[in-house]
């Protein structure tokens, strides 16, 4: 046949682009979704339904709902990465204070992916295939390398100090956002009860005090370990 | 009538007593469950099971299952301050390493607690009436304090630095447990794929080198903040 939308490689094309274009679908769907009411709250049903689809359909796209929001946890750990990088690519010195303030503005102005860092490990990755948790692994390894050796130029940390902190930002901030958003009802009381003033959480404020403590002792303690 | 059985308030306190076994059976069917196999994957249906009682019973003790498991995390809290403070109450002085030690090692020889300490802000805490989480969180607030008063006594630490400090070390805790019980499938794959060793985390030296730092760190610069 003469015609290029019957040939075969064409087809092929479009067929691959309609796929994208309906992944890319779910993936907005649940990202927005994830951001009004929390990951937590957020079913495959909701998902489906908010993209037109049926959730059998849906499925052959993504395994699971986890596999939806893993994806965009790796998509997360992307954006903060090149953002904060770029960030802290602009300064020639920086202290510690000035690295931590880095981190915890670029961790905080990004709340599903707060909320995202706490959900990976209690129950997205144990909810996907083996597959999906390794190519999900060699992102985030990956944009830990690249931040690492921009806390390595700024600060001089070594490799397992770039981990650690890295793992401390963002499981502080996980844990942090878990606290600091625990609904409306859990919010009102501990506002109302004045006993309960410490479970009031702001996240950037105290991941900033935290990082910056943390972030001077490394660079004041000779590293004990490499 | 003149029997003790039949005296009203022999009744009463019998029937108290049989209720408060019948929950500390709860408590511990829970507790046993949790340990051996994580407490996401423990169900009401496998607590009511393993205590030999019908589920509908078993909620006439406990409104829902996170709030058995929310008892669980209040009791985790007062052993481990008990044991922290016991431990720190025999220095006259202390390093913030030696701090730091005592905390990682306290923490990662409770593997429930930890487990806990993740669950609580993102489901336990969520699914329970608000006067629990009002009592948990007195709990939690209550042995922060006491822990508070050692960690300034050895060093002088702000009631806004203990606050962090502990919230520091039990957000940790509970993030890098999650993350370092993947369970035995993922944990293979991370042992097996040489690309992906950071994702290998162990608790307690991850945790006592972060609080090492964290508490040189405070001791270090001064505080910026009361």
């Amino acid at each position: 046949m003469m015609f290029p939308m019957s040939d075969p490689a064409f087809q092929r094309a479009r067929s691959a682009e309609a796929k994208q274009a309906r992944e890319q679908a779910i993936l907005d769907a649940a990202r927005t979704l994830g951001a009004q009411r929390g990951v937590r709250d957020v079913t495959l049903t909701d998902i489906a339904t908010a993209v037109g689809m049926h959730k059998s359909a849906l499925l052959r796209y993504f395994e699971t709902r986890e596999q939806i929001f893993l994806a965009l946890t790796a998509e997360g750990w992307r954006q903060w990465s090149a953002d904060l990088r770029e960030d802290l690519a602009r300064r020639a010195h920086a202290t510690p204070a000035e690295v931590a303030a880095a981190i915890a503005g670029s961790l905080a102005g990004r709340p599903l992916f707060c909320d995202l860092l706490a959900q990976a490990p209690l129950n997205l990755e144990r909810n996907v295939s083996i597959e999906s948790v390794r190519s999900f692994k060699l992102v985030t390894l990956h944009e830990i390398e690249l931040i690492g050796a921009e806390l390595d130029r700024l600060l001089g940390l070594s490799e397992l100090q770039t981990v650690d902190t890295i793992a401390t930002a963002t499981g502080m901030a996980g844990a942090l956002w878990q606290m600091a958003t625990p609904g409306p009802r859990l919010r009102e009381l501990y506002t109302s009860d004045p006993r309960l003033g410490h479970a009031v959480v702001e996240v950037e404020p105290r991941l900033d005090r935290v990082l910056t403590a943390y972030l001077t002792g490394l660079v004041t303690a000779p590293a004990t370990t490499v």
